[in-house]
């Protein structure tokens, strides 16, 4: 995603200040939310992008992916049409098969003649009145968790548990001010000051987690919560993307031990390697930018470590 | 180095096809060579410049620091002039002390008003005559070595042992195709084929040397020759230069064992370490791209390790 793409997000001292949602009506069993329904709605993502990948690794541990259905579109953003957009070229006929419309904005628009801001995903679309009514990144995943519980398949875990909603809602922030947004923060900065303030930053906060993560198995102990759900859609493309496309070139997350055999700990769970596309992440990072004129792909890293065993069981400890 | 400045050494399937050089007469003691006499030449140089960083290993291993005088250039190549150019504006009123220019093609096109050819380092300036009279920057080493050694401080190496000369020559030949200039074949494709092969042709042969250097402490035995110079030159820009900036992310130097244990027991040898400058070589390969449109240098990664204690003697073999 080059910088030129979010031009409108930069400020005068060259920090990119991410944009509102304009979408944000919660789901819930109240007036005025959003109703659980199956098959009502169409979630529209990319396997590239951070904040959709933390949706579909949800779903699927929840078996929501059952009753939600998904639209996928091309991790490579399309040039030419004068605005940043995601297109359903993956699709027969280029078009969404559910909605029939080749471009993402189509849905925006649609919804909202008058939007003004970037077309994002995840966008959740409501397949009865045909309008976009959720793009939420930062609470959907809540949703998921704590509203549509009726329709999670047996066993599902609960990735937001009570006694720890506290400690979960303290740490998303640290992660997505630090890590998610962090690393952007990063690679879009066009002043050099900006640039190394948030290089210190990211990898400040990837030393911390490093020793967090030498006391306990994933981030808040035995259990697999919605913080480490963050965590990974990050670290999983740190190597690939964000190394060197973002300049975050201090240390690569292999070079963090309890980091690395952590993410590899996750990758290693259906629900994470299914929606994990390494290709469709390293196409979306570097080729979706203007500064790669000649649109060469680098061939590296080599993606088959994830699949190494891991050390993480020894972290595992016996509950009081 | 950006792909615009070689655009003439591009071929039509988007391989870089390095220029011949312009100005290779010999040093030597015949008719027709150039004599070898002391604080008669001067030697141009960038510390960015693996070709020429290369001649100051070599004449500082040598002792011939002491008779060649050395001008340097600024890492960061000057922009706006309209042509491809290094300039001395490290220097007092941004010219070079000694010849009184401040670009480097001041020099070529006072010797040959019909230069074509890009204005490169290392570049030998004869003062008698004010001229450029060599820069032949495969070769030039091999003059210090075996022509001026009635220069050569007392025990001083011998980089070109006679009873080595062809296994150099033939190891010499294999780093420039596959490491030395592979980098650049690699980082300058404008087409992904090409870029893949060389990027292959690059790996697969640090794999070949890292396996080498498992039997010997140098490339050929127990003594450091100029294969192990023209290796090392390539080997200290990989982590902060090519794999970044030349798209050549399938390893870095830091995990091939062998071959980060050698390049750190040259570069604790004061010939290496004193003309590594870490700083010129990240500013040269980052700063001088135009595709770095908000000319961020990246932090990373931390090259204080290249201070760590090695492993190499234990490769020191007794000789029969």
């Amino acid at each position: 995603m080059p910088t030129e793409f979010v031009a409108q997000e930069m400020d005068h001292k060259g920090r990119f200040i991410r944009q509102k949602n304009r979408f944000t009506t919660p789901f819930g069993h109240r007036e005025g939310q959003l109703p659980i329904e199956k098959h009502r709605y169409r979630l529209l993502v990319s396997y590239a992008c951070p904040w959709a990948h933390r949706q579909l690794i949800v779903l699927k541990l929840l078996g929501l992916d059952q009753v939600i259905s998904i639209g996928f579109v091309d991790p490579v953003r399309p040039t030419g049409l004068g605005r940043t957009d995601w297109a359903f070229t993956l699709d027969k006929d280029k078009k969404d098969p559910v909605l029939g419309i080749p471009y993402l904005s189509d849905i925006y628009l649609q919804t909202d003649p008058n939007y003004q801001g970037r077309f994002t995903v995840p966008a959740v679309v409501d397949l009865k009145t045909g309008k976009l009514v959720n793009n939420d990144y930062f609470n959907l995943t809540r949703y998921w968790e704590t509203e549509w519980t009726s329709f999670h398949k047996i066993g599902a875990p609960d990735l937001y548990p009570k006694d720890y909603r506290q400690s979960i809602d303290e740490l998303n922030e640290i992660i997505f001010e630090d890590v998610n947004n962090g690393v952007y923060q990063a690679g879009f900065a066009t002043d050099q000051k900006v640039y190394e303030e948030n290089f210190d930053k990211v990898f400040n906060r990837l030393e911390e987690l490093e020793d967090r993560l030498s006391r306990t198995r994933y981030l808040l102990g035995n259990q697999i919560t919605e913080s480490d759900i963050r965590l990974y859609v990050s670290l999983v493309r740190f190597d690939i993307a964000y190394y060197n496309g973002f300049n975050l070139n201090w240390k690569r997350l292999v070079d963090f031990p309890n980091l690395w055999h952590y993410a590899r700990d996750l990758y290693q769970i259906p629900a994470f390697k299914d929606t994990t596309h390494f290709d469709h992440i390293k196409k979306h990072y570097h080729l979706s930018a203007t500064i790669n004129p000649h649109q060469i792909l680098p061939k590296g890293p080599d993606t088959s470590i994830w699949l190494e065993p891991h050390d993480r069981a020894k972290f595992e400890k016996k509950e009081n």
